[in-house]
């Protein structure tokens, strides 16, 4: 095994990222050397790199945490995994398994985790450390770049979806039909969900449509929010808001059932206005959600694993990554973008360029 | 039985209330007459006369929903009740039985609901009627004066606390301990639960002592919430705001656990700033909460019954009703103030003017 | 419209039916008459008839209680329905409305139920009494004979799937691929479970096979529950025991997974042996489970309405009630024999009794 | 520190443990030394001394789980602990970590376990190994003898409350006023329940009226269960039952309310009866419970150390063992015996027996 490997480095925040030669590292106790196949490339790698989140990552750092791979070696102490299998990075590299959080299953919301991709290097690189507690295990055989997405994108809808507590045969309102929203109709389908669908953009309501959606809704309608309280007969159940904006925020509030559920799982800085005399008297939830559990996770590649669940990806090359950041932040991009660690850089370069272009 | 009856009515919204002579009501099928004993005030009732909220009463009507008292007569068609018989009056006059909400206990959600005092006459009268299938049955001989504030103070803490989902064992924070406060605290305490009590008045905190809170805050402290969470170790796991003001919901979101519930039961215009950031990060869930159902009802009832909670009042004659709402805009009142219908009037002007100006 | 009408009647217990010309009832206050077009017959029916359970049955009256139809004829005090609207009756003719378990949406519970065909008259009749605030609500012209076995057969397995708490993408187990199993494995699977089907026959597993279950094991296998506990990866989450006998109890214990739950949907006389120290150790939960709640039941028609659940019926006149009942016995029915009452006795007792035949 | 220890060992199943000087026990990578400073005797201990349970355990072992004692050293990579930290050795002695039921916060049915007096050598030891990631946290300054029993009779008794999910102001009958059952009072009443307490001997009931019981039942009276039913109003919400035998698992069946919970903490062999009918027609819930995870073992330590529960403890010499198992065979223990292994052998052995035969 060659002891250098490709990887995109942050070297300063704000600044694009460099395509580098650097060692390839060495599993501690209970870690697992991968092969990075594909990455999913996600907004909070964005913010990674950008460094505009309130607590902050320190260059230089490899960003990435929809690492889909295979073993490629095992630090001390690993039972359980061996050289060959398929596994996932997802953005819980790991936790410290005694928390009260972390003994009640909800190791997402452990305060001494580290994040794949932001405290510890991430998988826009060659290979990259996971923790076997904390890997994803995928599928025999799996369609690495498909899987990716899972990892983050699959599992962060899946998780919110399961928060709103929208039980099968009632209705969802899904706002936001982008990276995360393509995906929420899915699983929410396959969950026994009746879907309303809500984006500004047409084209990605005839996007929701073919994935299933029983309902769609441009949010930009006067009437929006009554449109979805006729289909639904009284308001939507549960509510993902995949695209927190303040006036997707607002909206579903207002298109949520009595009872119902308005569950959040993006990260947006700043407040949003909460209408308390609506949240009182219709006994109203606001939740939030972070990513999922090992348990979610692997409830989300089994969805994805059984055909329930495709992400509509385009993958890159390694060397593209500053084009898909820009493309990212011009809200272009239509599904998700994924990594392909085995392309050669320069051939590739080009056609990653249409690809990303073409999206714009 | 006499044909009038001594009533606080409300001519015109925003105009102080009349005692008038009116004609005592005679209950339609399914209703009850009900010979009121002690009937507590809300702020609610105050927004009923000043007719401030969105939806508003239509005068004349007379307002009260804190009604305790006898069965005075039976309307056609009532059973399971009878002459004598010690009932309440609460918020929940009715509901149309057959909606979503009725038909699974959530009839505090019925779209088509009427309320007692504000689209029906309520309490601040000799006698009222209630609905039979709706009435809080009381216990024999009961303390009607201490009993009155349970049916909606009381009743709403409760249901508050229930559904922050805090366990026994676990810790509650109260926001405001003033009316309802006082009463939560009580509630949490015979629920199993650890208190903390928070409030900008001290001589309300060391009253929380006395009802029991373990640990009082006082909430202008700068470092209040860094407080509640050391105490806590890491946050309460459920917050009940009943000082519903941007501040206190502010503050209730920083003292809240990781995975923890903010509980409203106020119902103060406008909107309130939610940290985005924070409510996802920790999977906190914000929700609204509204009176109680008649199970919750009959639960509230029990544990005063029982001794366990005692609401602290104030007596006073119908007469004093627009001084008592005074006090309460002005925010003097400690605990609750309850009319006594069976004082003279004049007599007892002086007396309830003497309480009240003392809460001032 | 006529004053009499055809029904089957119960005159001793255990005797056969006989089919007499009797008055047509008259819908008392907040009744409803309806014109009954579709009875599915049910196993309780036949114990109705016998009168072999603790609690019998008064003759003479009229069994049925899966009956669709039309309002023909409204009592005094209903609301919400009109002449024509398609309805269904189902076992739960009325509860009190007032007790513990019907103000909290569990009215199937209330001690002061009446059963439709047991207590009260039922469906096996032109016409036929609901109560307003119980009759099922249809969809607009409905396939009255399709959605008759939904009345029982559907919402009581649809129920038992739900008390499993198996969640979408987990396992059930259904055992017993009747009249309620075959129904059952539709709804699991429009809830987004695995299926495992398990009967002694092997032309049911067929059949549950080409209604979507995943897996299917004759429950005669003496490695039954191993291979379900192979397929399932550890157990099924939750086992729905449609057809409750001793072995298929015991089996259901064996193939469910740790903190799983078993649901019991039958009535069968006796005791079942239940092994302590494995639902102990593995924290198992038995749950019995009662037919379904109006929420229940609007929820169970809406999946049927909607072409997810299709029940696997055929059809035959009154006058063959007898015949059926036999065939129910003899537990040759596959599927549900659902009477049709549009149709003439004479010429259809031949291909009735044809019907049924082929069934043995 | 000494090499070798006094120990109370099983040399063959059956026969009487002999107290001998071993070895002390290292502690291997993540393991902690433990000083035992005080060790409850349970029955599974006698259970496991006697291999008269399907799975058994092989001799020589060191029975004993409920070890209260001080850390005496580290093994490698522990952290978060250090010497003469106050901690608890319990049932569960570890487990995999990564199974489903070990990453949702149900470690307690890990297939995996290992069970401290059991699968590896217990607390009937001067010096025991613990996990240190499974270790209770005892208070600071502990009452070591009275906190051992609740490492494993507290813990399995509250969890088996929480496991009926009476709430607060609800009934919890609990069936069996012995070990299990005396301190399963002081955590009900702790967690706001209203108890019944219900057992054969009348002397056991008087202890459990002073312990809180609301109420108490001979379970030998003939309308015992008619008893709990009307002061429950209906039956009590949840039944827990501790002393696991053929008549008192029917008599809670009968005791329990509509929509109720019986939770089975005892490991009899053998198979209860189980009267399907009821079951199924007032939807009961039969649940085994077993101990409790390491947050429910952290909440029981916690009202203890709290003051909310004591264990009526006999403490006595490592020495008095055999007794002791003698006095739990024949039913004659009131509460717990503890070992002290502070107690010089020989002086206490008469001492120890004088107590013992005062229990019978």
């Amino acid at each position: 095994m060659s002891r250098t490997m490709k990887a995109a480095v942050v070297r300063a925040l704000g600044q694009p990222l460099s395509i580098e030669e650097v060692p390839v590292p060495t599993p501690g106790p209970g870690e697992v050397l991968v092969k990075i196949v594909a990455s999913g490339v996600c907004h909070t790698d964005v913010h990674a790199a950008d460094g505009d989140w309130p607590v902050k990552p320190t260059p230089p750092f490899i960003p990435g945490h929809e690492g889909a791979g295979i073993v490629a070696g095992l630090g001390p102490g690993v039972t359980g995994l061996k050289e060959g299998d398929p596994v996932g990075i997802a953005w819980l590299h790991d936790a410290c398994g005694g928390c009260e959080s972390c003994i009640t299953g909800w190791e997402t919301l452990c305060p001494s985790q580290h994040n794949s991709g932001y405290g510890v290097n991430g998988t826009f690189a060659e290979y990259a450390i996971g923790n076997a507690a904390y890997l994803a295990r995928l599928p025999a055989r799996p369609d690495f770049a498909a899987l990716a997405p899972i990892l983050c994108a699959g599992v962060t809808t899946y998780k919110g979806i399961k928060e709103t507590e929208a039980k099968p045969g009632e209705w969802l309102a899904i706002s936001g039909i982008g990276g995360l929203g393509h995906v929420a109709v899915q699983y929410a389908k396959a969950m026994g969900l009746h879907v309303v669908a809500i984006d500004v953009a047409d084209d990605k309501l005839a996007l929701a449509r073919t994935l299933g959606a029983d309902v769609t809704v441009n949010a930009m309608s006067p009437d929006a929010a009554e449109i979805v309280t006729k289909y639904t007969d009284g308001g939507a159940h549960g509510v993902l808001v995949t695209a927190v904006s303040v006036p997707a925020f607002s909206q579903a509030l207002q298109m949520v059932r009595r009872k119902g559920t308005v569950s959040l799982v993006g990260l947006p800085p700043g407040d949003f206005p909460t209408p308390i005399f609506d949240v009182v008297l219709k006994r109203i939830t606001v939740r939030g959600s972070i990513v999922g559990t090992r348990k979610d996770l692997a409830e989300a590649v089994a969805f994805a694993s059984e055909g329930k669940v495709h992400a509509h990806i385009h993958t890159a090359p390694l060397e593209s990554i500053n084009d898909i950041f820009a493309a990212l932040k011009s809200g272009t991009v239509d599904g998700r973008m994924v990594l392909d660690l085995a392309l050669p850089a320069g051939s590739m370069r080009e056609q990653a360029a249409t690809r990303i272009n073409a999206l714009a």
